[in-house]
C-alpha cells in the first residue's frame, strides 16, 4: 500500500472522551472512529489488524477440530425463551420487532443458536464430538460502554461450541479450547493468564478466564504469589482463619444511640471492624436477603447470587424494607431476629466469636454474638479475598492486580441441551442430552488489550504478526527522484518476498512521516536518505531508538533474519 | 478436510419452503440453515463459498483503488435523519432503541455512515478522489422474504462510496466500479449484463444493474436483439409511436350502461384495448393523481412516483377518493373535467388521436377525446414496455427476460453531501459538496444466482472459483486399507499442490458418498477403485457424465492441466 493513496487520518490532540492508552491510541493513529456510544467504525489499518487476530484465531480453531460457520446476528426471541434468557436477559440485550410486530433480539451470545442447529442436525452418538465455531458481530447495550472497543456495544466475537456425548468429553473439549486459546494469546504476544472465574448469565459447571494484566483492565484478577493459582476477584475462594482459644461470652444488648457505622462503631467500642458482624440487606427479585460479613470485609455478590439461585433483580434494599425486616431504621441491621426470606452468614463469622451486631431497635447494638446459638442461616464464602491473603491451593500470600478479560471458556454441562430438548441416541438406543461447552474471544477487545501491552509515548508498538503493515518504507525527500525510486524497488522486493509493506511516498517532512509510522506501530522502519549515495539505508525498529545504516546487498537477508525474532 | 469430521448433513426431500432450484439445492445441500422467516445460518460448506466470493471481491476492489473498512451494523437515527431517509425508508427498515430510548436503526445501507466518515477525514481536494468500501451484514426487513438467501431479510453485502471533486470525476469513479464489477462476475462465472436501472430510495442521478439471467429472477429485464441497449423493466424508455392521417374528430358522450372493464368497453365498443385512454387514481401521500394509459397498456408505478417527487406511502386509491375526484363510482373515470391535484399523461395518449374514455359520470363514456383539446397535465413516459416494441437506442424489436439482480451501482451526485455537509476545499479555497457514487453487490445473493445458472438433477456444479472445495477424493471402500492408503495420500499431495480438497473417507456405500459428492457440486471427483491394483485412477468432472481412468503418474499434471480450463 501506498501511503499517499491511503484512507488514513492521525491526530495529534487526544480525543476528549478517551480515558485510556489503547482508546487514545486507536483514536489517534486512525484506526476507529466513533459512531454513537460505545459504536466504532474500522479504518483501513483498524480493519487490517482484525484480520490478524481473526485469522490467528481461525488457524488455531481449526487445528483444533473446529469448524466454522456464520450464524444470524438477528435471533428470534422464541429461540431465547427456550433457555428461559429471554427473561433473565434485562437491559444489556438489544431487543426488536419485525414488521409482523415478532419479538427478535441481537444476540449477546448464540448458546441457543447453536444449540438448535446441532439438535436439528446431530442425532446419534456417531457424529459427536463436535466444536463449531462463528467470528461475527455480537451486540450488547453496556450499561456504561466506555474506553473505545474495550467495552462496546458492538464487537467482533469468535464464539465456539462444543458438544459431547458425556462430562469426560466435555472436560476433553474444553481442555482442546484450554490449549488453542493459549496459543492463540501467545501468538497475539499477549502477556497473559487462565483464571478461574465465575459462569455468570451463560449459566454451566465451570469456566476460566484468559485475562491480560493491564492497570486498565476492568476486572479484579487473584494470583498467588507462589503457586498457579489464579481466579478473578469475583470467583477467588476465600480461606477461613482458624479462631481458638476464645470462649463465647453471653449475648449483652448495649446502648448505642446514633451510632450506626462501622466507623461510628469502631470508635465508640475501640475496636477494629473484624469485631463486628455487619448485615448487609438485598432485594433478590420478591424475596429479602441479608447477608452477615465481617465489619471490615466487602461482600461479593456474585457469590451471593449464586448462593440464591436465579435472580434477575438483584439490588441493595431500600430504606422501607429494612425497616420491615429488621424493626429498625438504617444503621441498627442485626443477625438475630431479623425476617429475612434468606440469611447468608460468611463462613467468617460462623468460624468466629463474640461478634458486635445491630440489635434491629434504633440506639441498639449487641455484643457476644454467635453462630450458630443466636442466629441461623447458610453459611458460605460471601466475600472478596483481599491482598495477602492465604491462597485456597498452597496458603501462600495472594496479590491482586488488574486484568482485561480477552477470552472466556465455559463448561455448560446440561443447561442447555435439557432445556432445548439437543439430544442424541447411545450405542443402546438411550436418549441422552448433549454435555456442552461454549468458548468466546473478544476479537476487537484483543486489539485494545494488546495496544495497552504494546505502547509508548510515540504511539503502538504492535508485535509483527498483528501489526497492520510489518515493515514500512520510507523516501525522506519524496521529490528526490533517486530516493523515490529506490523506495519503490525496496517496496516492491519486500512485497513480493511475502511481506506486508507499506511505502510513505507522501510528500510530506521526514519528521512528519516517522511521528505517523511511530504512531500507528510499524515494526521495522527502512528510510532512504543521503546516504543512498553510498548504497546505504537506515534500518529502525519500532521499540530501539536507534536506527543501523545498511547495504542495499544486507538489506534483505538482514530483515530475512530480524523477522525470525519479531 | 475428512468428509468424516466435517459437520455436514444433506437432505433427500425437497423442503417443503424451497420454491426455486437454489433455495432446494442450498438446502438439500447442507449450505445453510433457517433460523427465522429470511433469517438463515451458513454452515461450513456454505460459508466457505461466501468467503470465495468475498475474495474475488475483495480483490478486485482493491484492484480498482478500493479501500475496506468496517462499519457498524446498527446506525443512530441522527445520521439517518440527516438525509431524510429516516422517515423515507418504511417498514423496511429494522429499527430498535437502546436502553436510554434512543433510536438506531440496522443499515440497510450505508450511504449516511460513509458520508459522516468522509466529512469528517477529508478537508481537501488533494485527498480526492477516495472509494471506500465494506463487506458487512445488511437488513432489511422484507414484506415477503422469500427463495431462501435470494431474498433475505439479513444478508451479506459489499457496499462501496465513491467521493469526487466535481461530476467528471464521478462519472470515471463509476466507470472504473462498472469494469471492477464486470470482472468480479465473470469470475464468478456468472452470464449477466450490466442494465439501465432506476435508483429507488437511494437517490441520485444514474444508476446500472449487473442482472444475472434466469427464469427465477424478480426483475424484469428489457434486452435489445440487435445492439447492447439493456435495461429494467421499471427503467426501459417508451419509444413513442407515430400516428399519422388521423383526424381529431368532436368529441360526443356515449351511453354505456354498466359497462366499465376495458374488456366490457372492448366488446361495447368492437375495437380493441389500444382505442381507449384508461385513468388510474392514486394516493400519493396527501395528493390525488391521475395516470391517463392506453387501454392495453401496463402503468410503471417507477416512472409515475419519479414524476411526482418525493412519496413515502403510494398506492391505488380507494373508492371514496375516486368517486370524490370523478363525481362517478369506480369504472367511469376519465381525463376530461377530472379533479385530481396531478394528472399524468402518457406519451401515447397524447401523440394519438381520438380515444375512448370514461365521462366521470355513471354509465357513460366520451368518444373522440384528444390531448391538448380536451384535457390537459404533464406528459411523461408512463408505462411498461413490451416484447417486441421499438429500442430506443437503434429501434430494433426488444425482448424481455427475467433476471437476479446482484450487483447495482448509483451515482449519488451531491444528494448525500449537500444534505450532509460533506465538502472539500478547492485549489481557490473555494468549498464545495463532494459527488458520490454508490456500488452495491450482494454476495451472498450471489452464491444463489450462480447455483441457478450452475445446477443439475443431481445437484451444484460449482464453478471451480466458487466450489467449497475444487477436488474430491473418493475411496471406494474405506474399509479397504490400500484404497484409503492411497486416497489419503492423493488428499495430502493434491492440498501441498494448494488446491482444495476434500477427502470423502466416510465409511459410506460408494453410491451414497457419488451422491453427496454431486450434489454439492465439487467440480473434480477423484475415485480409488478396485483398479487401483493396476495403478489406476478414475477421474470425473461434474459436468460430465463419464469418468475416465488415469495411472497415479498421469494424475498430478493432468489435474494441474484440467484445473487451468476450468
Amino acid at each position: 500500500m501506498k501511503m499517499s493513496k491511503m484512507f488514513f487520518t492521525t491526530m495529534k490532540e487526544t480525543p476528549s472522551d478517551a480515558e485510556i492508552t489503547s482508546h487514545i491510541l486507536m483514536m489517534r493513529a486512525g484506526l476507529i472512529k466513533k459512531t454513537a456510544s460505545g459504536i466504532y467504525n474500522y479504518m483501513p489499518l483498524g480493519l487490517k489488524t482484525i484480520k490478524k487476530i481473526e485469522n490467528i484465531v481461525r488457524e488455531e480453531m481449526n487445528r483444533a477440530g473446529g469448524q466454522e460457520i456464520l450464524c444470524s446476528a438477528i435471533i428470534p426471541s422464541e429461540l431465547i425463551e427456550e433457555s428461559g434468557r429471554w427473561s433473565l436477559y434485562g437491559d444489556e440485550m438489544f431487543r426488536l420487532k419485525d414488521r409482523h410486530s415478532r419479538d427478535f433480539c441481537l444476540g449477546p451470545t448464540h448458546e441457543e443458536v447453536f444449540t438448535d442447529i446441532i439438535r436439528n442436525e446431530i442425532k446419534t452418538y456417531k457424529q459427536l464430538p463436535i466444536n463449531i465455531y462463528q467470528i461475527q458481530t455480537k451486540y450488547r447495550d453496556e450499561r456504561r460502554p466506555r474506553f473505545g472497543i474495550m467495552r462496546a456495544r458492538e464487537f467482533v466475537m469468535k464464539d465456539a461450541y462444543s458438544f459431547d456425548r458425556d462430562f469426560e468429553g466435555q472436560d476433553s473439549s474444553f481442555q482442546n479450547m484450554y490449549d488453542a486459546y493459549n496459543k492463540i494469546f501467545e501468538r497475539c504476544g499477549l502477556e497473559f493468564k487462565a483464571v478461574e472465574a465465575d459462569s455468570g448469565a451463560i449459566g454451566g459447571v465451570g469456566s476460566v478466564e484468559f485475562m491480560v494484566k493491564s492497570e486498565v483492565g476492568e476486572d479484579a484478577v487473584v494470583f498467588c504469589s507462589n503457586c498457579d493459582y489464579g481466579a478473578n476477584l469475583e470467583k477467588a475462594q476465600a480461606i477461613v482463619q482458624e479462631h481458638i482459644g476464645e470462649d463465647k461470652k453471653i449475648i449483652e444488648k448495649i446502648h448505642t444511640p446514633a451510632i450506626r457505622s462501622i466507623e461510628e462503631l469502631c470508635d465508640f467500642f475501640s475496636c477494629d471492624g473484624a469485631k463486628f458482624a455487619k448485615t448487609l440487606i438485598y432485594k433478590a427479585d420478591d424475596k429479602t436477603v441479608a447477608v452477615i460479613l465481617r465489619g471490615d470485609r466487602e461482600a461479593n455478590e456474585i457469590k451471593i447470587k449464586n448462593a440464591i439461585g436465579t435472580v434477575i433483580d438483584f439490588d441493595m434494599a431500600d430504606e422501607e424494607t429494612v425497616k420491615a425486616v429488621t424493626g429498625a431504621p438504617v444503621g441498627f441491621a442485626g443477625p438475630v431476629g431479623i425476617k429475612t426470606d434468606i440469611l447468608l452468614i460468611d463462613q467468617e463469622i460462623a468460624n468466629g466469636f463474640n461478634f458486635i451486631t445491630g440489635a434491629n431497635e434504633e440506639d441498639y447494638h449487641i455484643a457476644n454474638v454467635n453462630y450458630p446459638e443466636d442466629f441461623d442461616g447458610v453459611v458460605g464464602d460471601f466475600r472478596n479475598v483481599e491482598e495477602g491473603e492465604a491462597c485456597p491451593v498452597c496458603g501462600s500470600p495472594i496479590t491482586i492486580a488488574r486484568g482485561i478479560e480477552v477470552g472466556h471458556i465455559f463448561k455448560l454441562g446440561t443447561r442447555y441441551s435439557e432445556a432445548m430438548n439437543c439430544n442424541f441416541t447411545d450405542e443402546n438406543g438411550k436418549i441422552n442430552p448433549m454435555v456442552m461447552g461454549c468458548y468466546g474471544i473478544g476479537i476487537t477487545r484483543t486489539i485494545a488489550a494488546i495496544i495497552e501491552q504494546y505502547n509508548d509515548e510515540f504511539g503502538i508498538k504492535w508485535p509483527r504478526q498483528i501489526a497492520p503493515f510489518e515493515i514500512a518504507v520510507v523516501p525522506v525527500m519524496t521529490k528526490d527522484e533517486d530516493q523515490l525510486k529506490a523506495a519503490e524497488k525496496i517496496y516492491t522486493q519486500l512485497m513480493d518476498l511475502g511481506y506486508d509493506v507499506i511505502l510513505d511516498d507522501r510528500n510530506e517532512r521526514a519528521g512528519v512521516k516517522f511521528k505517523d509510522i511511530d504512531l500507528i506501530g510499524i515494526p521495522v522502519r527502512i528510510t532512504i536518505g543521503k546516504k543512498l549515495k553510498e548504497g546505504k539505508v537506515e534500518l529502525k525498529l519500532r521499540t530501539e531508538s536507534e536506527s543501523t545504516d545498511i547495504t542495499l546487498d544486507e538489506l534483505y537477508p538482514k530483515i530475512e533474519n530480524l523477522m525470525k525474532t519479531l
